[in-house]
Protein backbone atom coordinates (compact mmCIF):
# COMPACT_ATOMS: atom_id res chain seq x y z
CA UNK A 1 0.00 0.00 0.00
CA UNK A 2 2.95 2.49 0.56
CA UNK A 3 4.28 1.69 -3.07
CA UNK A 4 0.39 2.46 -4.26
CA UNK A 5 0.54 5.93 -2.50
CA UNK A 6 3.90 6.50 -3.62
CA UNK A 7 2.72 5.77 -6.98
CA UNK A 8 -0.47 8.11 -6.84
CA UNK A 9 1.19 11.02 -5.09
CA UNK A 10 -1.16 11.02 -1.83
CA UNK A 11 -0.29 9.72 1.63
CA UNK A 12 -3.31 8.58 3.57
CA UNK A 13 -3.97 9.50 6.86
CA UNK A 14 -6.80 6.74 7.71
CA UNK A 15 -4.95 3.54 5.87
CA UNK A 16 -8.33 1.69 6.51
CA UNK A 17 -10.27 4.24 4.02
CA UNK A 18 -7.24 3.25 1.16
CA UNK A 19 -8.13 -0.63 1.96
CA UNK A 20 -11.59 -0.21 1.53
CA UNK A 21 -11.14 1.17 -1.64
CA UNK A 22 -8.71 -1.65 -2.81
CA UNK A 23 -11.49 -4.58 -1.52
CA UNK A 24 -13.38 -5.55 -4.22
CA UNK A 25 -17.26 -7.29 -3.48
CA UNK A 26 -15.90 -10.89 -3.78
CA UNK A 27 -13.62 -10.48 -1.29
CA UNK A 28 -15.76 -9.19 1.25
CA UNK A 29 -19.10 -7.72 0.70
CA UNK A 30 -19.62 -5.59 3.38
CA UNK A 31 -16.58 -3.51 3.48
CA UNK A 32 -15.97 -3.21 0.06
CA UNK A 33 -15.14 -0.09 -2.60
CA UNK A 34 -18.89 0.26 -3.12
CA UNK A 35 -19.65 2.80 -1.32
CA UNK A 36 -16.40 5.05 -1.93
CA UNK A 37 -16.92 4.19 -5.47
CA UNK A 38 -20.56 6.14 -5.39
CA UNK A 39 -19.00 9.21 -4.28
CA UNK A 40 -15.61 8.83 -6.00
CA UNK A 41 -17.54 8.59 -9.50
CA UNK A 42 -19.48 11.89 -8.33
CA UNK A 43 -16.75 13.78 -7.25
CA UNK A 44 -14.70 12.86 -10.75
CA UNK A 45 -17.92 14.42 -12.56
CA UNK A 46 -17.92 17.15 -10.93
CA UNK A 47 -14.40 18.39 -10.95
CA UNK A 48 -13.68 17.11 -14.75
CA UNK A 49 -17.02 18.83 -15.77
CA UNK A 50 -15.63 22.10 -13.63
CA UNK A 51 -12.42 21.78 -15.07
CA UNK A 52 -13.76 21.48 -18.79
CA UNK A 53 -16.13 24.17 -17.92
CA UNK A 54 -13.82 26.91 -17.24
CA UNK A 55 -11.11 25.81 -19.72
CA UNK A 56 -13.20 25.83 -22.85
CA UNK A 57 -15.54 29.17 -22.43
CA UNK A 58 -16.71 29.33 -26.25
CA UNK A 59 -17.86 26.01 -26.21
CA UNK A 60 -21.37 25.01 -25.69
CA UNK A 61 -23.09 22.35 -23.47
CA UNK A 62 -23.06 19.50 -25.48
CA UNK A 63 -19.42 19.93 -26.21
CA UNK A 64 -18.54 20.22 -22.75
CA UNK A 65 -21.14 16.83 -22.13
CA UNK A 66 -19.28 15.33 -25.04
CA UNK A 67 -15.51 16.13 -23.74
CA UNK A 68 -16.40 15.00 -20.25
CA UNK A 69 -17.53 11.13 -21.32
CA UNK A 70 -14.50 10.87 -22.85
CA UNK A 71 -12.81 11.78 -19.50
CA UNK A 72 -15.33 9.33 -17.47
CA UNK A 73 -16.55 6.51 -19.91
CA UNK A 74 -15.30 3.13 -18.24
CA UNK A 75 -13.08 2.46 -20.98
CA UNK A 76 -10.88 5.44 -20.50
CA UNK A 77 -10.59 4.75 -16.93
CA UNK A 78 -9.26 1.20 -16.86
CA UNK A 79 -6.49 2.04 -19.00
CA UNK A 80 -5.78 4.76 -16.43
CA UNK A 81 -6.54 2.22 -13.50
CA UNK A 82 -4.04 -0.25 -15.56
CA UNK A 83 -1.32 2.66 -15.63
CA UNK A 84 -1.21 2.79 -11.86
CA UNK A 85 -1.66 -0.78 -11.94
CA UNK A 86 -4.13 -0.65 -8.91
CA UNK A 87 -4.85 -4.55 -9.32
CA UNK A 88 -1.59 -5.71 -7.57
CA UNK A 89 -2.84 -3.77 -4.88
CA UNK A 90 -6.16 -4.89 -4.67
CA UNK A 91 -8.53 -7.46 -2.88
CA UNK A 92 -10.21 -10.04 -4.69
CA UNK A 93 -11.45 -13.82 -4.69
CA UNK A 94 -11.20 -15.80 -7.98
CA UNK A 95 -10.37 -14.54 -11.58
CA UNK A 96 -9.27 -10.69 -11.24
CA UNK A 97 -11.47 -8.52 -11.93
CA UNK A 98 -11.94 -6.80 -15.07
CA UNK A 99 -13.54 -3.36 -14.13
CA UNK A 100 -10.42 -1.81 -12.91
CA UNK A 101 -12.00 1.49 -13.76
CA UNK A 102 -14.48 1.05 -10.25
CA UNK A 103 -10.98 1.03 -8.08
CA UNK A 104 -10.20 4.06 -9.71
CA UNK A 105 -12.48 5.49 -8.48
CA UNK A 106 -13.56 4.79 -4.87
CA UNK A 107 -9.84 5.64 -4.32
CA UNK A 108 -10.93 9.35 -6.09
CA UNK A 109 -13.80 8.58 -3.23
CA UNK A 110 -11.00 7.63 -0.46
CA UNK A 111 -8.73 10.65 -0.98
CA UNK A 112 -11.82 12.86 -0.87
CA UNK A 113 -12.83 11.46 2.61
CA UNK A 114 -9.39 11.64 4.12
CA UNK A 115 -7.90 14.77 2.07
CA UNK A 116 -10.23 16.77 0.64
CA UNK A 117 -11.86 18.51 -2.56
CA UNK A 118 -8.51 19.48 -3.41
CA UNK A 119 -6.56 16.45 -3.37
CA UNK A 120 -9.00 14.71 -5.05
CA UNK A 121 -8.66 17.05 -7.76
CA UNK A 122 -4.67 17.12 -7.67
CA UNK A 123 -5.11 13.20 -8.40
CA UNK A 124 -7.61 14.02 -10.92
CA UNK A 125 -5.59 16.25 -13.17
CA UNK A 126 -2.24 14.11 -12.45
CA UNK A 127 -4.14 11.18 -13.79
CA UNK A 128 -7.23 11.65 -15.56
CA UNK A 129 -7.28 15.51 -16.89
CA UNK A 130 -3.08 15.04 -18.21
CA UNK A 131 -4.48 13.46 -21.44
CA UNK A 132 -5.54 15.52 -24.11
CA UNK A 133 -8.93 13.52 -25.18
CA UNK A 134 -11.28 14.19 -28.29
CA UNK A 135 -15.03 14.74 -27.22
CA UNK A 136 -16.79 11.20 -27.30
CA UNK A 137 -19.79 11.82 -29.33
CA UNK A 138 -23.26 10.80 -28.49
CA UNK A 139 -24.06 8.19 -31.10
CA UNK A 140 -27.20 6.91 -29.81
CA UNK A 141 -28.39 11.10 -29.97
CA UNK A 142 -27.09 11.25 -33.44
CA UNK A 143 -28.57 8.40 -35.03
CA UNK A 144 -31.82 9.61 -33.03
CA UNK A 145 -32.09 12.84 -34.71
CA UNK A 146 -31.48 11.35 -38.32
CA UNK A 147 -34.11 9.08 -37.84
CA UNK A 148 -36.51 11.80 -36.80
CA UNK A 149 -36.01 14.18 -39.09
CA UNK A 150 -35.12 12.13 -42.35
CA UNK A 151 -37.49 9.01 -41.94
CA UNK A 152 -39.89 10.39 -39.26
CA UNK A 153 -39.33 7.02 -37.27
CA UNK A 154 -37.28 6.31 -34.32
CA UNK A 155 -34.36 3.78 -34.43
CA UNK A 156 -34.66 0.55 -33.53
CA UNK A 157 -32.69 -1.48 -31.22
CA UNK A 158 -32.61 -5.47 -30.42
CA UNK A 159 -30.72 -7.41 -28.36
CA UNK A 160 -29.22 -10.05 -30.52
CA UNK A 161 -27.09 -12.33 -28.01
CA UNK A 162 -26.40 -12.46 -24.62
CA UNK A 163 -23.46 -14.70 -23.25
CA UNK A 164 -21.12 -15.35 -20.46
CA UNK A 165 -22.16 -15.78 -16.25
CA UNK A 166 -24.04 -12.63 -14.67
CA UNK A 167 -20.80 -11.17 -13.59
CA UNK A 168 -19.33 -11.51 -17.25
CA UNK A 169 -21.88 -11.22 -19.44
CA UNK A 170 -21.51 -10.09 -23.30
CA UNK A 171 -23.98 -8.27 -24.77
CA UNK A 172 -24.12 -8.32 -28.99
CA UNK A 173 -27.16 -5.21 -30.04
CA UNK A 174 -28.54 -4.46 -33.42
CA UNK A 175 -29.68 -1.41 -34.32
CA UNK A 176 -32.29 -0.46 -37.43
CA UNK A 177 -34.32 2.64 -38.63
CA UNK A 178 -36.64 1.99 -40.94
CA UNK A 179 -36.69 2.84 -44.42
CA UNK A 180 -32.51 2.41 -44.32
CA UNK A 181 -30.70 -0.87 -45.57
CA UNK A 182 -27.94 -0.27 -43.29
CA UNK A 183 -27.84 -2.02 -39.85
CA UNK A 184 -25.60 -1.40 -36.53
CA UNK A 185 -23.58 -3.42 -34.57
CA UNK A 186 -22.14 -3.57 -31.40
CA UNK A 187 -20.94 -5.82 -28.56
CA UNK A 188 -19.75 -5.54 -24.99
CA UNK A 189 -19.58 -6.27 -21.46
CA UNK A 190 -22.49 -3.54 -21.37
CA UNK A 191 -25.38 -3.49 -22.64
CA UNK A 192 -25.53 0.57 -22.62
CA UNK A 193 -21.99 0.33 -24.49
CA UNK A 194 -22.90 -2.00 -26.91
CA UNK A 195 -25.76 0.35 -27.71
CA UNK A 196 -23.47 3.12 -28.18
CA UNK A 197 -20.96 0.64 -30.75
CA UNK A 198 -23.89 -0.28 -32.40
CA UNK A 199 -25.24 2.97 -32.97
CA UNK A 200 -21.67 4.43 -33.91
CA UNK A 201 -21.38 1.89 -36.41
CA UNK A 202 -25.10 2.49 -38.04
CA UNK A 203 -23.69 6.32 -38.46
CA UNK A 204 -20.87 5.51 -39.90
CA UNK A 205 -22.47 3.81 -42.59
CA UNK A 206 -25.34 6.17 -42.94
CA UNK A 207 -22.49 9.57 -43.40
CA UNK A 208 -20.67 6.75 -45.98
CA UNK A 209 -23.48 6.31 -47.94
CA UNK B 1 -33.64 40.00 -8.95
CA UNK B 2 -33.05 41.57 -5.78
CA UNK B 3 -36.65 39.46 -4.67
CA UNK B 4 -35.53 36.43 -5.78
CA UNK B 5 -32.26 36.78 -4.13
CA UNK B 6 -33.72 37.51 -0.96
CA UNK B 7 -36.07 34.16 -2.00
CA UNK B 8 -32.81 32.06 -2.42
CA UNK B 9 -30.98 33.39 0.42
CA UNK B 10 -27.74 34.28 -1.52
CA UNK B 11 -26.86 37.64 -3.34
CA UNK B 12 -24.78 37.48 -6.31
CA UNK B 13 -21.20 40.14 -6.49
CA UNK B 14 -21.56 39.39 -10.11
CA UNK B 15 -25.27 39.77 -11.36
CA UNK B 16 -24.33 38.85 -14.81
CA UNK B 17 -24.06 35.44 -13.91
CA UNK B 18 -27.59 35.13 -12.09
CA UNK B 19 -28.87 36.86 -15.57
CA UNK B 20 -27.56 34.30 -17.49
CA UNK B 21 -28.90 31.54 -14.90
CA UNK B 22 -32.09 32.68 -15.57
CA UNK B 23 -32.10 33.00 -19.28
CA UNK B 24 -33.80 30.43 -21.75
CA UNK B 25 -32.23 29.43 -24.97
CA UNK B 26 -35.29 30.83 -26.76
CA UNK B 27 -34.31 33.82 -25.71
CA UNK B 28 -31.38 34.17 -26.35
CA UNK B 29 -29.34 30.92 -27.19
CA UNK B 30 -25.92 32.12 -27.02
CA UNK B 31 -26.00 34.11 -23.63
CA UNK B 32 -28.56 31.33 -21.82
CA UNK B 33 -28.12 29.04 -19.07
CA UNK B 34 -27.22 25.86 -20.95
CA UNK B 35 -23.46 26.32 -19.45
CA UNK B 36 -24.41 26.79 -15.74
CA UNK B 37 -26.82 24.30 -16.13
CA UNK B 38 -24.19 21.66 -17.27
CA UNK B 39 -22.20 22.24 -13.91
CA UNK B 40 -25.22 22.88 -11.97
CA UNK B 41 -26.45 19.53 -12.44
CA UNK B 42 -22.54 17.99 -11.34
CA UNK B 43 -22.16 19.78 -8.51
CA UNK B 44 -25.97 18.96 -7.08
CA UNK B 45 -25.53 15.48 -7.75
CA UNK B 46 -21.93 15.34 -5.78
CA UNK B 47 -23.44 17.31 -2.73
CA UNK B 48 -26.42 15.39 -2.74
CA UNK B 49 -24.07 12.20 -3.28
CA UNK B 50 -22.00 13.33 -0.87
CA UNK B 51 -24.85 14.42 2.26
CA UNK B 52 -26.52 10.68 1.65
CA UNK B 53 -23.25 8.85 1.63
CA UNK B 54 -22.34 10.77 5.08
CA UNK B 55 -25.82 10.43 6.42
CA UNK B 56 -26.38 6.70 5.52
CA UNK B 57 -23.28 4.73 6.84
CA UNK B 58 -25.09 1.70 7.34
CA UNK B 59 -26.56 1.41 3.93
CA UNK B 60 -25.30 0.01 0.56
CA UNK B 61 -24.63 1.45 -2.49
CA UNK B 62 -27.87 0.82 -4.14
CA UNK B 63 -29.98 2.40 -1.31
CA UNK B 64 -27.92 5.29 -1.83
CA UNK B 65 -27.77 5.64 -5.57
CA UNK B 66 -31.87 5.52 -5.54
CA UNK B 67 -32.45 7.90 -2.70
CA UNK B 68 -29.93 10.56 -4.44
CA UNK B 69 -32.07 9.87 -7.77
CA UNK B 70 -35.44 11.60 -5.28
CA UNK B 71 -33.29 14.79 -4.85
CA UNK B 72 -31.94 14.72 -8.47
CA UNK B 73 -34.64 13.84 -10.41
CA UNK B 74 -36.86 16.40 -12.77
CA UNK B 75 -40.10 15.52 -11.19
CA UNK B 76 -38.86 16.68 -7.39
CA UNK B 77 -36.78 19.60 -8.88
CA UNK B 78 -39.38 21.02 -11.03
CA UNK B 79 -41.48 21.12 -7.89
CA UNK B 80 -38.53 23.15 -6.04
CA UNK B 81 -38.02 25.39 -8.71
CA UNK B 82 -41.77 26.30 -9.24
CA UNK B 83 -42.10 26.44 -5.50
CA UNK B 84 -39.45 29.22 -5.68
CA UNK B 85 -40.99 30.58 -8.72
CA UNK B 86 -38.32 31.23 -10.74
CA UNK B 87 -39.93 31.78 -14.14
CA UNK B 88 -41.15 34.93 -12.72
CA UNK B 89 -38.12 35.88 -12.68
CA UNK B 90 -36.54 34.52 -16.09
CA UNK B 91 -36.29 35.24 -19.54
CA UNK B 92 -37.64 33.54 -22.64
CA UNK B 93 -39.51 34.12 -25.75
CA UNK B 94 -42.93 32.25 -26.73
CA UNK B 95 -44.52 29.88 -24.27
CA UNK B 96 -43.30 29.79 -20.46
CA UNK B 97 -40.94 26.60 -20.64
CA UNK B 98 -41.94 23.49 -19.02
CA UNK B 99 -38.37 22.41 -17.68
CA UNK B 100 -38.02 25.10 -14.73
CA UNK B 101 -35.95 22.07 -12.90
CA UNK B 102 -33.01 23.51 -15.95
CA UNK B 103 -33.29 27.12 -14.23
CA UNK B 104 -32.86 25.70 -10.59
CA UNK B 105 -29.86 23.85 -11.60
CA UNK B 106 -28.29 26.47 -13.63
CA UNK B 107 -28.79 29.06 -10.51
CA UNK B 108 -26.69 26.19 -8.61
CA UNK B 109 -23.94 26.49 -11.05
CA UNK B 110 -24.03 29.79 -10.52
CA UNK B 111 -24.25 29.95 -6.96
CA UNK B 112 -20.38 27.95 -7.34
CA UNK B 113 -19.43 30.34 -9.52
CA UNK B 114 -20.17 33.19 -7.61
CA UNK B 115 -19.89 32.25 -3.97
CA UNK B 116 -17.80 28.67 -4.20
CA UNK B 117 -18.81 25.32 -2.65
CA UNK B 118 -20.22 25.83 0.35
CA UNK B 119 -22.83 28.28 -0.80
CA UNK B 120 -23.28 25.71 -3.63
CA UNK B 121 -24.25 23.48 -0.64
CA UNK B 122 -25.93 25.51 1.80
CA UNK B 123 -28.91 26.26 -0.83
CA UNK B 124 -28.76 22.72 -2.03
CA UNK B 125 -29.46 21.76 2.16
CA UNK B 126 -31.76 24.40 2.40
CA UNK B 127 -34.42 24.00 -0.29
CA UNK B 128 -33.64 20.64 -1.69
CA UNK B 129 -32.39 17.95 0.84
CA UNK B 130 -34.94 19.74 3.50
CA UNK B 131 -37.82 17.33 2.66
CA UNK B 132 -37.41 13.61 3.69
CA UNK B 133 -37.68 11.71 0.53
CA UNK B 134 -37.79 7.94 -0.24
CA UNK B 135 -35.28 6.08 -1.95
CA UNK B 136 -36.12 6.06 -6.07
CA UNK B 137 -36.66 2.69 -7.42
CA UNK B 138 -34.76 1.35 -10.33
CA UNK B 139 -37.98 -0.14 -12.08
CA UNK B 140 -35.91 -0.80 -15.13
CA UNK B 141 -33.28 -2.78 -13.35
CA UNK B 142 -35.89 -4.65 -11.23
CA UNK B 143 -38.13 -6.05 -14.36
CA UNK B 144 -34.50 -6.61 -16.30
CA UNK B 145 -33.88 -8.99 -13.33
CA UNK B 146 -36.99 -10.31 -12.96
CA UNK B 147 -37.09 -11.13 -16.79
CA UNK B 148 -33.70 -12.50 -16.65
CA UNK B 149 -33.92 -14.71 -13.67
CA UNK B 150 -37.50 -15.87 -14.18
CA UNK B 151 -38.41 -15.83 -17.97
CA UNK B 152 -34.75 -15.93 -19.31
CA UNK B 153 -35.14 -13.33 -21.63
CA UNK B 154 -35.19 -9.03 -21.91
CA UNK B 155 -37.58 -6.91 -20.97
CA UNK B 156 -39.03 -5.35 -24.70
CA UNK B 157 -39.56 -1.38 -24.79
CA UNK B 158 -41.51 0.29 -27.65
CA UNK B 159 -42.44 3.48 -28.70
CA UNK B 160 -46.11 2.91 -29.44
CA UNK B 161 -46.89 7.28 -29.52
CA UNK B 162 -45.07 10.44 -30.49
CA UNK B 163 -47.02 13.60 -29.82
CA UNK B 164 -45.61 17.27 -30.12
CA UNK B 165 -43.10 19.41 -31.67
CA UNK B 166 -39.90 18.98 -30.61
CA UNK B 167 -39.28 21.19 -27.61
CA UNK B 168 -42.35 19.55 -26.29
CA UNK B 169 -42.90 16.45 -27.17
CA UNK B 170 -44.97 13.45 -25.41
CA UNK B 171 -43.71 9.90 -25.52
CA UNK B 172 -45.73 6.59 -24.85
CA UNK B 173 -44.07 3.98 -24.25
CA UNK B 174 -45.01 0.27 -23.53
CA UNK B 175 -43.02 -2.86 -22.56
CA UNK B 176 -43.40 -6.67 -22.13
CA UNK B 177 -41.73 -9.87 -21.00
CA UNK B 178 -41.94 -12.69 -23.50
CA UNK B 179 -44.12 -15.06 -21.39
CA UNK B 180 -45.90 -12.67 -19.17
CA UNK B 181 -49.12 -11.91 -20.31
CA UNK B 182 -49.41 -8.05 -18.34
CA UNK B 183 -48.01 -5.45 -20.48
CA UNK B 184 -46.59 -1.68 -18.66
CA UNK B 185 -47.13 1.21 -19.94
CA UNK B 186 -45.66 4.91 -19.37
CA UNK B 187 -46.36 8.40 -20.99
CA UNK B 188 -43.81 11.44 -20.29
CA UNK B 189 -42.07 14.09 -22.09
CA UNK B 190 -38.82 12.36 -21.51
CA UNK B 191 -38.26 9.15 -23.48
CA UNK B 192 -36.39 7.78 -20.70
CA UNK B 193 -39.04 8.63 -17.85
CA UNK B 194 -41.63 6.93 -20.00
CA UNK B 195 -39.79 3.64 -19.90
CA UNK B 196 -39.34 4.36 -15.87
CA UNK B 197 -42.93 4.77 -16.01
CA UNK B 198 -43.68 2.05 -18.22
CA UNK B 199 -41.27 -0.80 -15.94
CA UNK B 200 -42.92 0.68 -13.10
CA UNK B 201 -46.10 -0.08 -14.13
CA UNK B 202 -45.57 -3.56 -14.99
CA UNK B 203 -43.32 -4.39 -12.27
CA UNK B 204 -46.51 -3.61 -9.90
CA UNK B 205 -48.97 -5.47 -12.27
CA UNK B 206 -45.97 -8.60 -11.74
CA UNK B 207 -45.88 -7.99 -7.89
CA UNK B 208 -49.84 -8.13 -7.65
CA UNK B 209 -50.48 -11.31 -9.79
Amino acid sequence: MQKLEKIIGYKFKNKKILLEALTHPSFFFKESYERLEFIGDLILDAIVGIYIYKKYKDKDEEYLTNLKSAYVNKNYLKKVADKIGVIKYSKYVGEPPNRTDKFLEAIIGAIYLDGGWKNAEKFIKKFILNTQLEPLRDYKNLILNYARKIKGVIPEYEITEIKGPPHKREYEVKVKIKGIRNIGKGKSSSLKEAEILAAKSLYEKIIKS
